[in-house]
């Protein structure tokens, strides 16, 4: 007999050889039925490996992360056969699950595969599927491996086996089909109840643009056919919400190919609502005691030989600017942390001093290959919503929390109430990776996981993740439609107040390395208005959308009223325009309709005689004819309804 | 007889041959006695060269630019002789005047000169003065001039005539010292009535390094001893007003080595205030039409090759960036204008949207060499107020005359009572330099010209100093200390809109090209930081001040109440601190006085028991015990006294 201990605590006696479907068997028959994979003793493990020695074991189901990768890694063995099977010959590559589906990298000789194939494609995989064909995994020998894939004429897989250890390889069978394979799988292909091929495109073996290239075909998987129904719904939703969409037609934000690709420019209304964001964090920020400071855009290269960044970074980064005449090399800055070390090193600190919190909204610039640039969220210069602590280690703790309050307000605020985050800490077993004291790193693991279990977040520790200069905090946010996005960090760094030699005199009159917080709840105000606009599909909250509301005169009589209204309204300190065109009101509102404007205010002859205004929201709700005055309080309490201010959420 | 047309029109008949000093005469003895210089039909003539033609006529005084410039540069002559007297065998080089004074570069060769010397010099120079010799000019021939240098063993002179064409030669005599000159001269050096050396530095011949090094010896005189008293008097006040020391002693900014020189950090008191000046700005733009806009600080090389900064100045600026795997080159942007046009070129315009004002704090950088550079003042990254307005041509007049208005709210607001202006306009003699249509040249200077008579503004009207892309006005302020500084330019630009290809759509729906307003009314906010420092003394005006008030408890039991009085503050929008040392009050106050706070708030058992605040203004004007509430009522009633909104000025 073995001892099996679960999640909860719980250990359970099993046979030796016991497989992990038949501890969740013994469970509950619910449990077994949805089991899809397993990790035991921290091992990807299948579902049905027989466990041999006592140890840990974590069931996954569809809900978990892991489950939804194994699901779809099967489903790409699944795409595979059938492409073999309708296009003979054809060599095979790799195939991993993705975040949302899966894709196969496949060299398709003479073949070509367009949209019009796919439908044949999802129904030779559901053909497949309901064989409820077992995933069988088994062990090769390196020669076999070679002379099987050598047999098949597949030079691709030859190469990848070639690089593995012997003793280490594994096939994977199912059906007729045979895979080279590390594992991971549903215990059989009939889990598979939907099956669609999303799209094809060109990618390099290896992603060397010097080797072959081959086709990507990309697909996505389900246990339930009305889930794949939700997903292509949802995926509809989100090429509606395109923040690159929207954002042209908000005229929020552009690119110019003069002016470089992954540049944003911002138009005004953009640069409006950017600059209240910005004021809206400035002003919790000014309550949590932080300063602002400003740092230029370069830099010596001396400065980042000193923070390290340039031995890490150097090569793959925009290359150094020169100077005319003197020997002088700078770089553009990739992040503000060097910049504000030297400001904290421009006067002594006594720890009375301390902490000192320098925020900056700092635009950084870091080369991206244009290929992988897109839209907002992956581009070549963005402002930081920066900042860093300098603190005594005694402060860590209080810091650490003050900063996950700040970062679930503005997460709060900003309507992402659907958060998770994780806690990036050592790899136990490679303490040599790490720089600082054991004693330093202990205290600051334990103050983030006390500070996230205090702030009572949901979270998942992840060893290993930590970067090699200090433990961190991640925000993670689903968006409207169900999306993760990764969002502000908080980060512990021992390594930079070393490299800077920074210090502060301690109560023992000795001088003493202060440790280092960086955080941005933000993360970029690039990406966070792109993530903001697909999440709220460009319905931005009250207090921060563009135009909060627009006036729709019936005919031209009623545009001298229309003027006297704007006016009434900006006196009030609502933001509103007037469509003073010539065109009907409905089609004035369509367009405001488009245009995303929450209110909509027409002014006929009834509301000229009586002095009101008509209100129609966004959406179509009809708030019938009010005053100016009316709607100015009626606006006023929804912002005060949505936007508290920090320290009273 | 000759007419001699004088600055105010009058026409007067003079013999052959008269000189600008007997013109004087002919006007007023007094006038005579002070002139030093004249210009004759717009050339530099002496007071005494004799007029041969018809011709317009300016005299110039001490009160004058050009009469400063005189002499200022004929004190160069006796600071030459007095050196050549007292060091025989060095080698006069040249000897300009400058802003403030004059300087002679000198081959020493085996003397050395430092500031004990200076009293000799000084002695000697003046001795000079009283023998009242004239200067007189005289043609020499190539031949002639090159041998008398060489006779003299004067390699540098040598060089300089031999870059000069024969017939354009003149040496100037007086006692018995000569000097290659080309003239501009006061009638004798018995004017001279203070002499002073100021100070010795190193500069290259030539300005190359790689030429011999000679002794530059700056030095100046005034036709009055007094003068030179009260100069040297607001050098002291300068010294303490230098913006360095202010800005290291307010904590205001700093610069580190590491990050580069020219390249400033804004500590947290700096950046506070400089967003305070923004803030200041942007109200005032957004009651003026102003948009804000967001633009990346480099820009492909290809834009400034569009926008022709390039060729212009490519090589004397930061380097291209390149990219480490693409083919692409960025450069740092030394102004926001094309990045400005490239937003323009976002979206069509109709006449009826027109005109657009992008407005943006954009930091830019420009290389100087590090020599050059100086505090805030000589920078290699610095933020410009920047704005572009995009109007039709009809637009410019009014367009014109509110950036003026804007202007002017902005140096007012800020203390700078004393300015002028220059308009820069075609030189009519070369019409061939400008780009643009003539009639378009004489719109834009018509209305650059009416727009600064219609504000009243003291202005003269350059001819030649105009842009090649279009004519421009400067405003000038004079500081506290009487120094002139040039502020913000307004310029109007024909070449951006041709180069950018911007367009309209007209009422007559063909399209049209924009007439482009560049403007920044603070110039630089690093710049405008470091004027306003020296202007005050660091004296800044309440509502902009780093800390408005420090409250000072008069020993530790006073402390909790301090405390109090501060919360009170704070919730009155007093920027405040607290001195809690346990230092006496003597000391904190002394210390207040130092950090230019603008009132003390001392509190000890009487306003301990009272509930009140002894407030001391700095400078030590005792306004007795108050309440807290009629101190926020006084700070807001001197706030309100000095900050007006704009429109309201």
């Amino acid at each position: 007999m073995i001892n099996i201990t679960l999640p909860d605590g719980t250990v359970v006696a099993h046979p030796k050889g016991v497989t992990p479907l038949e501890v969740a068997k013994g469970i509950s028959e619910g449990l077994a039925r949805n089991v899809i994979s397993a990790r035991f003793n921290n091992r990807k493990v299948e579902s049905v490996t027989p466990l041999e020695t006592d140890g840990s074991l974590v069931l996954y189901t569809w809900n978990d992360e892991e489950g939804k990768k194994t699901f779809w890694h099967s489903s790409s063995h699944v795409l595979a056969q059938a492409l073999e099977e309708l296009y003979p010959g054809i060599k095979l590559t790799i195939g991993p699950a993705i975040d949302a589906g899966f894709y196969y990298d496949v060299d398709f000789m003479d073949h070509h595969i367009s949209e019009k194939d796919f439908p044949a494609i999802e129904q030779k995989a559901m053909e497949i599927a309901r064989g409820k064909h077992e995933f069988k995994m088994r062990e090769v020998s390196k020669s076999d491996a070679l002379s099987y894939y050598k047999e098949h004429e597949n030079p691709y897989k030859v190469e990848l086996i070639e690089n593995l250890e012997d003793g280490d390889i594994t096939f994977c069978d199912h059906d007729s089909f045979t895979d080279l394979c590390r594992g991971g799988h549903i215990p059989n292909t009939g889990l598979i109840k939907a099956f669609k091929v999303l799209n094809v495109a060109g990618a390099y073996w290896r992603g060397d643009e010097n080797r072959p290239q081959l086709t990507r075909v990309y697909g996505i998987s389900f246990p339930k056919q009305k889930e794949l129904t939700q997903y292509l719904h949802m995926l509809e939703e989100a090429k509606k919400r395109d923040h690159r969409k929207l954002g042209k037609e908000l005229e929020l934000f552009t690119f110019s190919q003069k002016v470089g690709q992954g540049l944003p420019l911002w138009l005004p209304k953009g640069a409006a609502l950017r600059e209240r964001l910005e004021q809206f964090l400035k002003s919790a920020q000014k309550k949590a005691g932080y300063e602002m400071v400003v740092s230029p855009h370069i830099g010596q290269k001396e400065l980042y030989v000193t923070s390290g960044h340039y031995a890490k970074y150097g090569e793959d980064s925009f290359q150094p600017i020169h100077t005319p005449k003197e020997d002088e090399e700078f770089l553009l800055k990739p992040m503000n942390c060097p910049h504000h070390c030297e400001i904290y090193n421009a006067k002594p600190y006594s720890y009375r001093e301390l902490p000192k919190r320098f925020a900056e909204f700092g635009t950084v610039y870091r080369y991206e290959q244009s290929g992988e640039l897109h839209g907002l969220t992956r581009v070549r210069g963005f402002t930081q919503d920066d900042a860093h602590i300098f603190c005594t280690h005694e402060q860590l703790d209080q810091e650490f929390k003050d900063v996950i309050d700040l970062s679930l307000y503005v997460l709060t605020s900003l309507g992402f109430d659907n958060y998770t985050a994780q806690v990036s800490v050592r790899d136990p077993e490679t303490p040599e990776k790490y720089i600082g004291s054991v004693e330093n790193w202990e205290r600051a693991e334990a103050a983030i996981i006390n500070a996230a279990r205090e702030k009572d977040l949901n979270f998942v520790i992840e060893p290993g993740e930590a970067a090699f200069y200090g433990p961190k905090l991640d925000f993670m946010v689903k968006d409207a439609l169900g999306r993760k996005w990764q969002l502000g960090t908080i980060q512990v760094d021992y390594n930079l107040p070393e490299r800077f030699e920074l210090t502060y005199k301690g109560s023992d009159n000795e001088m003493h390395r202060p440790v280092m917080i960086h955080r941005a709840p933000f993360g970029s105000m690039e990406r966070f208005v792109a993530l903001l606009l697909e999440h709220t599909g460009g319905n931005f909250p009250l207090w921060l959308t563009p135009d909060q509301a627009i006036v729709l005169p019936v005919s031209e009589k009623h545009e001298k009223y229309a003027q006297k209204v704007l006016k009434s309204l900006e006196n009030c300190e609502i933001r509103a325009l007037v469509d003073a065109r010539s065109e009907t009101v409905g089609k004035k509102i369509r367009e405001a309709e488009m245009q995303k404007l929450p209110f909509m205010l027409i002014v006929g002859d009834q509301e000229m005689d009586q002095g009101t205004i008509s209100v129609r929201r966004h959406g179509g709700e009809d708030l019938g004819a009010i005053s100016v005055e009316a709607f100015s309080e009626l606006v006023e309490n929804e912002i005060n309804s949505t936007l508290k201010r920090f320290k009273e959420v």
